[in-house]
Order: C-alpha cells, then structure tokens, then sequence
C-alpha cells in the first residue's frame, strides 16, 4: 500500500475535476501526506479527500494575480522535504502537460530533494470522454497535437501553430483565451480547411461543462464558454456537428447539477 | 458511488499497466461489472480486480495473431448490453488515444446502445512521469505530438510524420515498431536536428521497464527494449542525457522486480 514518504516531493496530477477521474496513487498520496500544494484549478471536492491532518496551501497564479513567484514555489517545496515532510505538489490535469513541472523538477534535481511524478488524465483526453469522441481515428486523425494559446493573453505573439498543420490530425488547444478570431485566422494560415470542425469545450467532465462546436468558417464568432477552456479541432469532431448524442455520464453530472441549481 | 449499470458499455482506460495508476472510476466499474472485455496489452495485475463473478474475456489481436475481428467486437459489446449485462471495454492507456475506440463508438450509437468513455493515464504522460521529464517546457517544447509507427510493421508507408516539424516539440511515436533507422531518416527529413534527444522506453512504468537514449545522429543503430515500445523525441529530453536520475518509484519498481527474478 502506498503511502506518502518523508522528505520526497510528489508531483500529482489531479486529473480534469472529477474526483472518480483521480488516479489510486493520487487519492492515496493525497490521504497520507503531511503537506499539499496545490493550484487553483484543482477544485475542492478533490482537496476534501486529503488527509484532515495536511496543511493545505493554494499556491495558484490564477488571473493575473501573482500570489506566489515559482522560485517561491520551489522554495516551498523544498523546505518542506528538508524538514522531513511528505509533500504533494497537485496540478491540474497531469503534471508533465503544460504544468510547469519541469521546472519544478529541475530545482528539486539541483536540491538533491527525492521526488516522483505521478502522472494523471490530462484534460484533452477528459474532453474527449466527455464529448464521445476519439481523439485519434485511423482514417482521419493519426496525430494528436497540444498546444496552448497563452499568446491570446497578449503577452506572447506566437501563433498556435506556424506552417503547415497535417490534415489527418486532432489539435488541442490548452488555454486558448478568449480571441477565437484570431486563433481561427492562425489556423486558416496554418491551411486547416474551412468546413474543419471545432469544438470549444468549458469546465470539461464537471458539473458545469459547456460546449459549443461549428465549422472553422464561423469559430471567430463562436460564443465560448468560460475558462478553462480548451479547444478541440480536427475532422475526429465530425460527429459532433451531426449531432450525435453525448454519452450517459456527461448528461448525468450536467443534469444532475441543472436541477440542483433550480432546487 | 459508481457501479456498472445494465445494459451499458463503458469504453474504460486502464491505464499504462501498474494498477495504481488506475482512476478511482476505472476501479468501481472493474468491480461491478458483469462483462470486461479487455486488450492483451492489459496487465493480469490489473484483471485481478475485476468482480470475481464477471465473465472476464481478451479480445487482443497482437502479434498479427488475429483471434476476433473488430466487428467481432462490436457484436459482443453490443449483444452484451442488449442482454442486460454491465460490459466494460478496457484498453490499455486511454481509450481515446490510438484505440480504435471511435469505430466501437460509432457502433455503438448506431446500436442505440448506452455507453460512456472513462479516461486514463495514456502511455506518453506515464513515460514522462517515469523519467522525471516534462513533455512540455515553456523554453523548449510548447507543443506535444502524439503520432505512431504503424508503418514500421510495413503494412503502411507513411511517415510518423510529413513536412516541417515544429522545432519546439516532444514528439512521441507510439507503436514505434523495430525499424529506428527509418524513424530517424523519417525524422531528419522532417527538419529534426542531429543533435536532438531520442528516448526509448520499453514497458514504460512497470517492472520490466527499460529505458535507451541518445542523439538523433546516432538513433539509427540504438538498441531498444521490446515492445511496448515508445519514443520520446525533444529538447525536453536533455536532461536525460546529462544523466539526470530517474524518479523513486521507477528505481523501486525496477529494482524490486531485480530482486524478485533473482531470488
């Protein structure tokens, strides 16, 4: 049976929100540690399945408020091994995708402090499930590629993508921002056809996940829901715009949640 | 608390093969289901937690062995929920990712059958988690590429990958097959520098894994593990060839499994 060792720093990944969709050495690591750091994604039904006993500290950089530097984070995550705690570090999603735990393995790697990663469902693979969708199809998507749009925020002016994207792939676009027409005018440079669907899908596999899907003829006009956000493009969305039905889950968890907010 | 209902299918990943890296989900329908049909990539560890009660069936067809077709499959899903059984479809790593998973959801809708998509942890995420390495690394991977082999077995002479690879990419090459010669001729066409890291790891996150580097230059002649097999190919991979170490867990797992053999 795993439980969490002193002075090791795990790095958790706390799957999409759900907390059925958390990993047995997630919930086990999450009910023994001593101290857990998490980010403001990480929603509160999860965090209750902590051990009653661990401080548990929000070190999230959400929305343009800095709380905390990540050299403050490394900071904190290698203190707390030193003093012979078990740490969980828990990230969204999974760690290694977009997380920035490479540069909190780097620090841990020059501190001498033992870590582990483990690893969790990223978000694409949740949106996927949510939908009904495969993500890779072996007549239209043999690639699946993530990116992020941080560049919508305005700091970074980078494109999605630059050249030419494969037809026979799905793109999923973390964090995407709220500019669709300027991510649909970067995928039209990129050569994705007009009649290419795309989904937008908010606050995926939880109570409260939205979606909106069109051809990329009218994605720069498509009302999206709100963060997170993430965007599904690719022929593998097809049946989405045929109206196919979502699967049981999904309506379960939206509807149940529909009629607890009218309750 | 989740159980298996009648009639439904539930397309379940179990995960890259440890059972803790199971989602808290995938365990409850394993232990309440009346049917589980699973891959042969899926571990006896795992089957093991299945209700002792349920039918538990391999519906594998590796090695080009073929022992049921995929229609195959899709009648025995479907028969099975219209008898009013609680089937789960288990694959390994996510259902949704290189599966095959959208040909048995097309069935099954156009069955009117319910079901529902349960991520898991895909072969690439619990890869990188098992070597301490991030996919993505906002200095030099920003995009993630999930692509196969499938033509290195010579049914299928496309490239893993055509054109003009974004330099800030991990590329990972599922069912990569024997042929890295032609991997690496492949890649160096696609722009990827002679310099740039390649990783092979067989039996990613297991006992029995083991794990090959080098640079692009000398990929052609590298000697791998046996399948599965997987390829990670980036920047993000320097720190391996630098002698970075790998994580606990990966340490403990690998050496307990020396112990074991050698006892």
């Amino acid at each position: 049976m795993t439980t969490a060792q002193k002075g090791t720093v795990y790095l958790v990944g706390a799957g999409p929100g759900d907390p059925e969709l958390l990993t047995l050495r997630a919930l086990r690591l999450l009910e023994t540690a001593d101290v857990i750091f998490h980010d403001d994604l990480v929603p509160e039904e999860v965090l209750a399945l902590a051990n009653r006993h661990a401080l548990v500290t929000s070190v999230g950089k959400r929305c343009g408020r800095p709380r905390i530097t990540q050299q403050g984070i490394h900071a904190l995550l290698i203190e707390s091994a030193r003093a012979g705690q078990s740490v969980v570090r828990l990230k969204s999603g999974d760690p290694l995708v977009f997380g920035r735990a490479g540069e909190e393995i780097a620090a841990l790697r020059a501190a001498r402090v033992a870590f582990e990663v483990v690893p969790g469902v990223t978000a694409a693979l949740a949106a996927g499930a949510a939908l009904g969708l495969p993500l890779t199809d072996r007549k239209s998507a043999s690639k699946l590629i993530f990116c992020t749009g941080h560049h919508a925020t305005g700091k970074d002016e980078t494109p999605v993508w630059s050249g030419l994207l494969p037809e026979d792939a799905t793109l999923v676009v973390y964090m995407p921002g709220r500019d669709t027409s300027r991510i649909a005018r970067e995928l039209s440079l990129s050569g994705v056809a007009q009649d290419v669907p795309c989904c937008a899908i908010s606050h995926a596999a939880t109570s409260r996940q939205s979606v909106a899907a069109c051809r990329l003829q009218e994605f720069g006009t498509l009302e999206c829901g709100p963060a997170p956000l993430l965007l599904l493009i690719g022929r593998a969305m097809e049946p989405l715009l045929e109206g196919a039905g979502m699967p049981n889950r999904v309506r379960e968890i939206v509807s149940q949640a529909a009629e607890e907010a009218g309750a």
